[in-house]
């Protein structure tokens, strides 16, 4: 489906479900990206970034979020949801299970894989969400090294500080 | 680094360690897909895909690997050993983390995203090893469903057969 279907079909339920488990990966201290996982507007599992909470670098909210919903075989027709546009992993893991929509929370505070996920034939819904906004530029204030850690972007040697 | 240097440089032990977390995998009936993290001739972690022994389609040889690493920090001089070609997800994870030198043992049995790769400025070394394509013809032979799964290629409908 394009753009305009898309936002007539995701489900908002979905959405904030995403935000939720955003906005609770903060109240743990962790890194504020949610992701929900919806089929036919049904919530099939939702996930959040589990860098802090498990010391897992590669559990981004949307991979948390799809090792949430375990095997579910094929992918089509499920809408993934994310409070942030994707990485470049988690754009690699939407195009690799075959997931062709996605709806997303913002992306001014990460430029994410948006350009390439639409060469890959994934349509992208950008909700420029000031909640999800407010929830990033909080985290990357208070923690600004685990962000440049999440996002690959630490210097070559760092001090550990606020690890 | 270039190719050539990679290819004097890569750690054997650690590209043989990932040989054998594929060849440990396929024991336990999962998908032979494994990795190693090297930093300087060392090894760092190793992994293999956990589809079928933790349920996890996210768990990828190459995901598991940087997940048992766990929050290394910078991944400034590492290299990336892996059986097989990557696929989207764990390609976008070695751009993402800023990994820029991966060694992979074949892409007969599967292309990988290694033009992709090697567009994102990350040095890719094939090795052609027979081992990893005789363990991924096995499984294949084996388990076709699963590995259609593993690579989001299930049809849309899946009647659960060998899963």
């Amino acid at each position: 489906m394009d753009e305009d279907e898309l936002r007539t079909r995701y489900s908002r339920p979905a959405f904030e479900a995403a935000v939720a488990a955003a906005a609770a990966s903060l109240q743990d201290g962790g890194v504020p990206i949610g992701a929900a996982l919806e089929k036919d507007g049904r919530l099939l599992a939702t996930g959040h970034n589990q860098r802090v909470q498990h010391g897992d670098p590669t559990a981004h909210g949307e991979i948390d979020c799809l090792r949430q919903a375990g095997r579910i075989g094929s992918y089509a027709g499920t809408i993934l949801h994310t409070t942030l546009a994707p990485c470049a992993m988690c754009a690699g893991a939407i195009v690799q299970f075959g997931i062709t929509s996605v709806v997303a929370g913002e992306n001014r505070t990460f430029d994410g894989e948006l350009d390439w996920l639409r060469s890959r034939g994934v349509t992208v819904l950008m909700l420029g969400d000031d909640r999800c906004t407010e929830l990033m530029r909080q985290f990357q204030q208070r923690f600004p090294r685990v962000w440049a850690e999440d996002i690959g972007a630490l210097p070559a040697e760092p001090d550990g500080a606020d690890r």
